[in-house]
């Protein structure tokens, strides 16, 4: 067997085996030490492949894609600084449990460490952000070798996506002459008509006995709270509400839980949480005695900070594997059940029991009295951060995806975010929050028919400007809404911001760009406005391709403005309190 | 003490041991928890400050700058893939050798693997390219914390500095709140007047001894070849020089050797090795016997070849501190000496010794013969990518700058930059060769007053288009010649490209972008030609801000106009052998 054929059979038994494992994109940056995977991805029928030249949008790219899809999606890139472009994208994918499979093509071993042209030490080079690495072995066209590759093909495929997401990582050693053969006979010949390995996957539950357990330290508890944070599962947003309005307990739903919307009964959402604790008084006089929480650390920052500042809040942490997401260094009760599961048995182990229905009663009245609040200028024609977020949910139809940008945006989404019955998706980066990548993500979650609207700063639009370029080769549609504030909003709520001397060069970071005309260079549609009206009737119509709504706010003014509505809401809750 | 207190001067213990150690410039992208770190160098008067908000184009700014400076600059970013987007510029470093020093705030240790926000393990997340990390310790005021805080900035520029230059990392945990305190008493005050450390470098070379053992090995050669790659020493090029002068001996010089250019005797200079060696039959008949080789292999693929054709080529290679750049796989024979010592050493101990001279007398025919051919057409008014790099080099003034892409643009380089009196510096990315960050790159070369202009093509420039954004900010001239025939023209010469199925797609990533908007958006001014009257007028007045010529040439011309040159090349060299 030739070196050519060596190469074919073993690339092609490789990507046959992604296939069959359930693998259905492929994003390929180009390059030329990576051809024989690129060939044979565009060769396989069973694949979608994308090119995106920019690696590191294409990490993002995938990202967004795997999230969206809730499935693994393959990257390919060829050997050198191209990889080492994937590592945001993989960190994220880390920290936000989203499966990825990495196939970085290499110099073969002796090119290595030695000087030779794009050819880098690739080993363990993401660790350790990565849940499994291995380097494959040369291209080898025995059986044996066949057989090996696909085996590491389906497993690599499982591990993305088994426990805890990640990105798994294989380093491809080739030898030049690099294109392969596909005129042999038989290069996609299977030996089994399934995937090579098949995974039965139990999830894990609590016993009887541990569910009684658990129950009695519970139940007589008074102030207790629901909080669940970051997370995309559909069946755990209904379990929960199940679970909250049985035991009569209030729901605190973090704008990224998905909870906030598609309900119909909503009694036992509180979604302004964060807007309430923002007050001293308010985390004083209505802290839980226990916290049973759910996803991610939710985005809000007062209620991180009540929970350190109050010892006697009880946490109880619902993990679904290994993990612990836990920051405040107070002491946690940790559940390691699947959390779908958990709702699902507690609530049958225990059918007639409530907690004290009060404590729910005055939840719902501080969250009635704050969302009245924070909505209560919303027909007026000015346009706050806050005023952009309600609008484009007004907007939005039944089924549609917003991916959420981090700093400002997300903050605004967590205040103006109210309960609705439409289905909406919320995405975001909150693995490492990065301001990064953000552009890409947005393609990726809408590049299998998603309608996605993705808000961000100009900041984090600017970040990833280059992401904009799959959506013009692809001519996939997204509407992206600029808060433009000329720089780092979030800033401006930061003590930093008394220190006037450097501010603005450092941290307020205005910059000034018309990106008219970048977004004109990828083909995209272009508007800015300053007024609600002209916002409202942009977003009444769905974009065909790339449309990019700059709205224009003031720092100042924003910030004002969210002042002034919590110190109107810590009054009214106060008032209330007292009559 | 107090928390501000301790972290004040912790930090500016840290800052001002920097700058005592020689660090002048320090690149800051904008975030929260860098606070303490991005204040305080703003408020240190001996430190220059750039502000560049996209990290990854930050890395690059700072290597250009490195490189071009010949010192560490340091770079700032604060948590999470803030860092992660450093990654390709740290490879770079790596490999081409260039000194940075990477800060890196981070959270505190409690707030680490807990799910805390933009907290990632940033603990060696860069290795194996760096030469040294160090966690930092959480800031404290005492006398013994500000004499190891002082201690460890000293000691990461020398590192970072010495022996083979790298980049260093230094992880920063900080807690809030971030804001340090100037106007506490004695801030700035120096135990030391002089730095921390103070370090005597000595270099290595050989004894009279190892001299006369190396010459016997050498000296009855017949057919010697000096080889020099990419290297930045000026005192290297003189010496160099002087020796295959005195010795008799072709000095085949790389474009980005520094040697072909600022030379009043250039008849041992060799510049057009790489076209001659196109042709399988003057490798065969025109190989060496012997190859001593300075700095990185050569651009050259063609000398390579020759290399791993003939294995009677014996091979010396001299390097100034450990390393093994030999892609070979050939027996080699390692001297590690400082190069410009070597030389001088060498030609002094043998002051009388020559080679056969008729040996360079044939390759200095050779050269001509080649030099005449790929010259002929240069004045014809039509646009190859030769044509564009040949009538820069005629434009361009005495002691200006040339930062040149990868892939066609540095092969374009060593084929048509030839030897000059005028002095040109000639920098580029040959550590791991991408072609990422090369805008960002080509303005930290410019940022000190260095009159830079960068030849990329067009898939390199839309890679780091968000480089220009520092040029805008500080209003930095820079002119760019971006080569563009509309994606990977590379390809066009690799054997993928006769596999027409999926060609254009995979390879030739056609992407149709007018860049004019986007250099427009960054306030740069925009010239597109098809030709070379046109750019040798552009090209006659320096610009003033950045400036962006973009030639549209035709890949497949391109191609059919190079083959048809080196086939002239071989038809002319084998008939002046027969004559």
């Amino acid at each position: 067997m030739n070196h050519t054929e060596r190469l074919t059979r073993y690339v092609t038994q490789f990507v046959d085996e992604l296939v069959q494992s359930g693998v259905t994109d492929v994003v390929i940056s180009p390059g030329s030490r990576s051809t024989p995977l690129a060939m044979t991805f565009t060769q396989h029928k069973g694949i979608k492949q994308w090119i995106n030249l920019d690696e590191r949008s294409a990490g993002f790219f995938a990202l967004g894609m795997a999230k969206e899809q809730n499935r693994v999606v393959a990257l390919v890139c060829t050997s050198g600084t191209a990889a080492a472009n994937y590592y945001p994208a993989i960190v994220e994918a880390y920290y936000s449990r989203v499966p990825l499979l990495v196939l970085t093509a290499d110099r073969p071993h002796e090119l290595r460490d030695v000087g030779a042209p794009q050819a880098i030490d690739q080993i363990h080079m993401f660790q350790p952000f990565i849940k499994w690495f291995h380097e494959m072995a040369l291209p080898e066209g025995t059986e044996e070798m066949q057989r090996y590759v696909r085996s590491k093909a389906s497993r690599a495929v499982h591990v993305a996506q088994d426990g805890n997401r990640a990105a798994v990582h294989l380093n491809f050693p080739f030898r030049s002459p690099l294109v392969p053969d596909f005129d042999l006979p038989n290069v996609w010949e299977r030996t089994l008509s399934e995937g090579f390995h098949s995974n039965v996957n139990g999830r894990r539950r609590l016993d009887a006995h541990e569910l009684i357990t658990l129950h009695e330290r519970l139940q007589h508890k008074e102030r207790p709270l629901f909080v669940v944070g970051p997370q995309t599962d559909e069946a755990l947003r209904y379990e929960l509400i199940q679970l909250a309005e049985q035991f009569g307990v209030p729901l605190l739903a973090d704008p990224l839980s998905q909870v906030r919307s598609g309900v119909v009964e909503e009694e036992v959402i509180i979604e302004t949480y964060d807007a309430i604790l923002k007050s001293e008084w308010a985390r004083e006089h209505y802290r839980p005695d226990v916290v049973v929480r759910f996803g991610a650390m939710p985005v809000s920052k007062p209620f991180m900070l009540m929970l350190n500042e109050y010892e006697d809040i009880e946490q109880w942490i619902v993990e679904a594997h290994e993990g612990h997401r836990e920051p405040t260094s107070r002491p946690a009760n940790f559940v390691y059940s699947d959390p779908v599961l958990f709702c699902m048995d507690y609530r049958e182990a225990f059918p007639q029991f409530s907690f004290n229905r009060s404590w729910l009663e005055t939840w719902q009245r501080l969250n009635k009295e704050a969302k009245s609040i924070l909505l209560s200028d919303k027909e007026e024609n000015s346009l706050t951060e806050g005023h952009v977020i309600s609008t484009l949910l007004d907007e939005l139809n039944q089924d549609e995806t917003v991916y959420i940008g981090n700093s400002m945006a997300v903050r605004d989404l967590d205040t103006f975010f109210m309960t609705t019955d439409k289905r909406i998706r919320v995405l975001a980066n909150r693995g490492a929050n990065g301001i990064d990548g953000m552009v890409s993500s947005a393609f990726g979650a809408a590049s299998h028919g998603a309608e996605v609207t993705l808000v961000l700063g100009d900041l984090s639009f600017y970040h990833d400007l280059n992401g904009m370029l799959v959506g013009k080769q692809y001519g996939l549609p997204l509407r992206i809404i600029v808060v433009n504030n000329n720089g780092g909003g979030i800033f401006s709520f930061l003590p930093q911001a008394e220190q006037s001397t450097d501010f603005e060069e450092l941290f307020g970071t205005p910059f000034e760009l018309d990106f008219e005309k970048t977004v004109s260079m990828y083909g995209g549609r272009f508007f800015r406005t300053q007024s609600l009206e002209v916002l409202r009737a942009q977003l009444a119509t769905a974009p065909k391709g790339l449309e990019v709504i700059e709205v224009v706010t003031n720092r100042e003014i924003n910030a004002q403005w969210h002042r002034t509505k919590w110190r109107e809401i810590e009054e009214t809750i106060r008032e209330g309190a007292e009559t």
